[in-house]
C-alpha cells in the first residue's frame, strides 16, 4: 500500500467520457490498496472559454477577478470526478485550494505556493477516501483565491506530493512518457524509462511539452520521484527521480537530443575588447526583460572583437532596437541579425564521467556536412547553435551516434 | 445615499451584452452616490448545462459534489461583472458565499442561511467599492460550499439586505413588476405601483413567476422593502412593502386576481358523517407528502356526506392510488376525480376592512355564468374553484368587476 499522488491534465478529463476513465483508473488502484490523491485541471478548453468571456469584457482584466473566474475551471472536473468515482462505490470528496489549505503568496495569475497543510488530506484518507485536490489554484492569507498560472497543476500535484510525503507522484497526461528526442523528427526514438530530474530540466525544449518545468525543479528539490504516464493507454511511463550513484551507474551516457528552434543570433562586429563590453552590451537587453541564451567572444585583429548571443525569436525585433540604440556608444562598426538557426543539445549525466562525448557529437555532425556556429556547455549538456535547415539532420546523426535509436543497444562511447 | 442590495437573475447576466448592461445600470446608481451590494445568479443555461454534465455520469449525484459544481456558476458571473464595472472606472470586488461569509445549514442543495457576517461587506463598502455577491450559496460550519436551492439567490439579496440592514432590497427580473393579473389572459392587467408581503404570497401563483416566495417570506419576517424591476428597460417596478396603516388607506380593496391551473379535485361519495372522517381521508395523503389546498364537506342525507379535495395535477395518480386502497375502510361508496377545473383567487388587503368582496365576486361569476364548484377564503383572500374552460371568463369578469383594468380609477366597493 503506498501514498500516491496523481494528476490528469486538461485533455485526460476533457469529457465526460474521459473522466469516466479516469475513474476507472483511479478505481483500479484504489482496489489495489493505495491512498490515493488525484489533482485535476480544468476540462481542455474550459479555461480559454473563460478567459474568452473576460476578454470579451477587458483586455487587461483584474487578476484577482481572473483568479476568481478561471479558478471554476478545476471545481467543476473535480465534482464531477467525485461523482463518478461515487458511481463506482469508492468514497471520494474534492476539495479547493482553499479547503486543503494549499497557502500562497498573494500574486494573482502566478501565485507560489507557501505551504500546505495536510491534515485534512490525512483525516479524509484515512477515512479509506479518494481526495479529489483542484489544481492550479490556491488560497492566500486572507482568504482570496489564487491560481499558480498555466501548467499550475503539476506544480499542485508536487506540492501536494511532497506535503504528505508521497511514495510517487505520477502525471497522466497525453504522451506516455518522455523520449530520447522528438518523435516527429527522429522515427526511432525511444521512450526513457528513467531520467534525472538535471536531464530533463536540460531537455526543456522537449521536456516541457511533457511537464511544467516548474513542477520537476519543484520534485527535484524535494526529491519527489516524478513519472509520467500517458491516461490514454497502459505503460510504465517516463520515471524522472534524483541523479543517486546507483542511477548513474545504470544511465547511459546521453539520455536524448534536445532541440529548439526557437532561437535568433545577433552579432555585432568590431567591438573594442576591453574590460566591461559584454556588460555594456547584454546589460540594455537584460534590463528589457529579454533572455539571453548562448553567448560568443571572438578574438579578433587589432583589439577588436566580434560578440554574438541568442535570444528568443520573439525578442528578436526588440533585442535589434536595443542594439541600433546602442550601437555607436558601443564604439562597434555594425551589428547583424539571423533568425534561421537552431540550437540542438546532446544530455546526459553520464558525460560527467565519460570522457570524448564532445568529440564524439562534433564528428558526427561534421560527417554530414553541418557546420557548427556557436558552442555552449554545461556539466550535463553539450549545445551547438547550427543553421535551421540543418537540424533534422543533426538530430537524426546524433540520435543514432550516441546509439539512442530504437532496437539498437550498447553505448559506443564506453 | 442610501445602501442598496441589488440582486440580477440569470437572463439578466446571461451574456456579455447583458453584464455590460448590468454595469451600466450599477455604475448610474453609483454615481448617484448609492452603497451597493450585487447579487448576481450563473449565467442563463449554466446551471444547467453543469446539472446536465453532472446527469451524464450519475441520475442520483452526490449532493455535496453537486454544490461544489452548481457553485461555480455564479462565481463565472460575478467575476465578469467586477471586470465590467472596473473596465467603467468603479471600484468593485466580488465575494463568494465563503467569503463574505453567509453561513447556512449543511444541507446540501437546499440549505437555509443560519447567519450573515457583514464586517467585510462594511469593510469593502466603506473603501467605496460595489461588493458584488455570488448568490445561491453559503457555506457551513466546516468550510463546505452550500447551495439554498433554485430561487435561492432571492433569498440571498433579501438576507444580506436584511444583514446590513439596506434601504431596500431591488431584485431585477425579466419582467418590469408585479401585474394585478396575467396579462397574457387580460389586456387591460396593470402593473402594481406597490402590493404588500402578504398579497404577494397570496398571489403566489403570479408573484412565484417573479419571485421566489421563501425570499418574500424573508423579506417580510425582516421588514426589508422589496422591489420587483426590469433589468430590460427602466421604471419604478413594484414595491413589495409591510402592511402599514398608511399602506393600507391608499390600498386599493383587491390587489389582484390570481389563478392556478395546476389543481385536480377529488370527491368520495357517501362517507360515513362521523369525526374523525377528514383525518381518516386525509391523513395517508398527507403522509405521501401530497398538498392538499381546498377541501369541502357536504352536509349530505342518512348521516352520510361528500367528501372533496383539490390536490396538484401532477400529484393526482398517487391521490387516486391511496383513495382506492382506503375506499372500502372508509366505508365509502365510491370516489370520481376532476382534472379539468382551475382556482381563481381574489386577493386584497382591503378586504379586511371592506364588507361585500365575496359577493361582487359571486355575483360577477354568476353574470358571466361561471358555476362556483368550491370556496375557500382566508382574511385578505377568496379562491374559488371552477371548471378549467371557464378560468378566462372569470379572471377577466373579477378583473373588470372589481376596477382592475388599465384606466379605470375607482373601486365600486368603497
Amino acid at each position: 500500500m503506498a501514498l500516491i499522488v496523481q494528476k490528469y491534465g486538461g485533455t485526460s478529463v476533457g469529457s465526460i467520457e474521459r473522466i469516466e476513465a479516469v475513474a476507472e483508473r483511479v478505481a483500479k488502484h484504489h482496489a489495489a490498496g493505495d491512498q490515493l490523491i488525484v489533482v485535476v485541471s480544468a476540462m481542455s478548453g474550459e479555461t480559454n472559454r473563460l478567459l474568452g468571456l473576460a476578454g470579451e469584457i477587458s483586455e487587461t482584466p483584474d487578476l484577482r477577478e481572473l483568479d476568481m473566474l478561471v479558478s471554476t475551471g478545476e471545481q467543476v472536473s473535480m465534482a464531477l470526478l467525485a461523482m463518478a468515482l461515487h458511481k463506482r462505490g469508492i468514497g471520494a470528496i474534492s476539495l479547493k485550494g482553499s479547503q486543503v489549505a494549499i497557502k500562497t503568496d498573494s500574486f494573482h495569475s502566478k501565485a507560489r505556493i507557501k505551504d500546505i497543510d495536510a491534515t485534512r488530506l490525512h483525516a479524509e484518507l484515512a477515512e479509506s477516501k479518494v481526495v479529489i485536490v483542484a489544481g492550479f489554484q490556491g488560497v492566500d492569507e486572507r482568504g482570496e483565491t489564487t491560481t499558480l498560472g498555466r501548467g499550475g497543476s503539476d506544480t499542485s500535484a508536487v506540492a501536494l506530493a511532497a506535503a504528505v510525503k508521497a511514495a510517487e507522484c505520477q502525471i497522466y497526461t497525453d504522451v506516455d512518457g518522455v523520449y530520447t528526442t522528438d518523435p516527429r523528427v527522429v522515427d526511432g526514438a525511444k521512450r526513457l524509462d528513467s531520467i534525472t530530474f538535471e536531464e530533463m530540466l536540460e531537455m526543456a525544449s522537449m521536456g516541457s511539452k511533457v511537464l511544467h518545468l516548474r513542477s520537476v525543479e519543484f520534485a527535484g528539490k524535494y526529491g519527489i520521484p516524478l513519472r509520467v504516464l500517458s491516461s490514454f493507454k497502459d505503460g510504465p511511463g517516463t520515471l524522472i527521480s534524483v541523479d543517486n550513484e546507483e542511477n548513474l551507474m545504470e544511465a547511459p551516457t546521453i539520455a536524448g537530443i534536445a532541440f529548439n528552434r526557437d532561437e535568433a543570433k545577433l552579432t555585432i562586429v568590431g567591438v573594442p575588447d576591453t574590460p566591461g563590453i559584454a556588460y555594456q552590451i547584454l546589460g540594455p537587453i537584460g534590463e528589457a526583460n529579454i533572455e539571453v541564451d548562448v553567448i560568443l567572444q571572438n578574438v579578433g585583429d587589432e583589439g577588436k572583437t566580434d560578440f554574438t548571443f541568442t535570444v528568443s525569436r520573439n525578442d528578436l525585433t526588440r533585442a535589434e532596437e536595443i542594439l541600433e540604440t546602442h550601437i555607436t556608444q558601443l564604439g562597434a562598426m555594425e551589428w547583424r541579425s539571423d533568425s534561421k538557426i537552431a540550437k540542438v543539445s546532446v544530455v546526459g549525466v553520464g558525460m560527467r564521467s565519460h570522457a570524448g562525448v564532445a568529440a564524439t557529437m562534433f564528428r558526427a555532425l561534421s560527417e554530414v556536412g553541418v557546420n557548427i556556429q556557436m558552442i555552449s556547455t554545461s556539466e550535463i549538456k553539450i549545445s551547438v547553435i547550427i543553421e535551421e535547415k540543418f537540424l533534422e539532420l543533426a538530430v537524426r546523426a546524433l540520435h543514432s551516434v550516441f546509439g539512442l535509436d530504437a532496437d539498437e543497444a550498447g553505448d559506443p562511447e564506453s
